[in-house]
């Protein structure tokens, strides 16, 4: 699961600049980074008339734009997507998802405060806050503070907190229909010694580092009935 | 797996607008269809100075922007994307990926072919072509041949050659270190039932539809070397 931490702060409190900073030095230290950000008021990444833009008016679910240094990928919701959602659908081959904001989501969140321009922090510890970037020292237990030019040292605890652990054990992870089971210890090393032992004999599978397998059931009559009712 | 039909016509033969008629007839019919376009000359998604454009300039290894009705992400690549990466990088929750080109790609292929445009088709079989749509008849054996008004007719194709399986068998895929590992019937089943018998008993587990497992092991030390030169 790749971990997500937000950097969030009252407007005008450098998130931007501080994610500018942060994204370099953690990628200098050999991480691949992924950045979120909500755009209340939506966005418009493609033009009109274009090819792409067309297959979208009619109607594709999802747009894939590609070339030979990047791609891009335009999809329909059905609302705002939470961060977790976001890493379900969208995320692959990164190593840490650094989002902008989304104070009111759940996940672990590093707050910039600058003391000339606001009186209180936005978040407690019971927001999910684990650091605070500022230019005030604050006291809050087991929540480090770091000055707002020690890009190394927040990286530092990043890295250590968010990424380190990844190095060191393996990881499984389990979803059925779409929802994240969660898995003790014990049933996460027997699915994971199970599976490579069956895996084991295929050939290209002597070694693996990474598992990827996708059960899909058919359908069950009602289902493909509700299915064809979406059709209208 | 989600299935891949690529549209394809020399130039000015009538791709898009085939495209913008077919998604709506499948969309109606119940599916949602993903698109692809290539875009030799690059593209430009996100605007100069807004913050997820400077996210990407610092470094960010992907981007993405959020909103409530859609979602833009955007990526590094190091080369052209085959139709199969686009899949398994970045496609998820649909039910047929159409491309728009991609002529020399391996996916199956629908011609598109005006005679009072050009003279000769642009594939043979040996390219994997399907079914081509055409104001000429051809007599291809077992490349059936449509209209270009007869949107219904290729939705139907389509329909029954690339969609309905899924309807009504099971499915089971395997990635090892990001490669597709062909299963035999026989492998596929044995994988399904064991995996599917060892969850029986988890809370939430009970009837899946969809199960996704996901393995990690831990980098070797080799590896941890080879990754830490990634910093520079």
């Amino acid at each position: 699961m790749i971990p997500i931490v937000s950097i969030v702060g009252k407007s005008d409190s450098g998130k931007t600049t501080l994610i500018e900073k942060l994204v370099p030095e953690l990628t200098r230290r050999g991480y691949r980074i992924a950045t979120v950000k909500h755009d209340i008021h939506g966005f418009e990444v493609d033009k009109e008339g274009k090819d792409s833009w067309r297959h979208k008016q009619a109607g594709a679910y999802a747009v894939v734009i590609s070339s030979p240094n990047k791609v891009a990928l335009i999809r329909d919701v059905e609302k705002d997507l939470t961060l977790e959602e976001i890493r379900e659908k969208l995320i692959r081959d990164v190593d840490l998802i650094l989002s902008e904001g989304y104070k009111k989501d759940v996940q672990p969140k590093i707050e910039i405060f600058r003391k000339e321009k606001h009186k209180e922090l936005l978040c407690t510890r019971e927001d999910n806050l684990v650091a605070i970037v500022s230019n005030k020292t604050f006291d809050i237990e087991g929540v480090p503070c770091f000055s707002l030019d020690d890009i190394k040292g927040l990286a530092g605890f990043v890295e250590k907190r968010f990424l380190a652990s990844k190095r060191e054990k393996g990881e499984v992870s389990l979803k059925v229909d779409g929802k994240v089971i969660p898995l003790t210890p014990f049933v996460s090393d027997f699915l994971m010694k199970t599976i490579k032992g069956m895996l084991a004999s295929l050939k290209g599978c002597d070694t693996p580092q990474r598992v990827e397998i996708f059960i899909e059931e058919p359908p069950s009559s009602s289902s493909l009935e509700g299915r064809g009712s979406r059709s209208g």
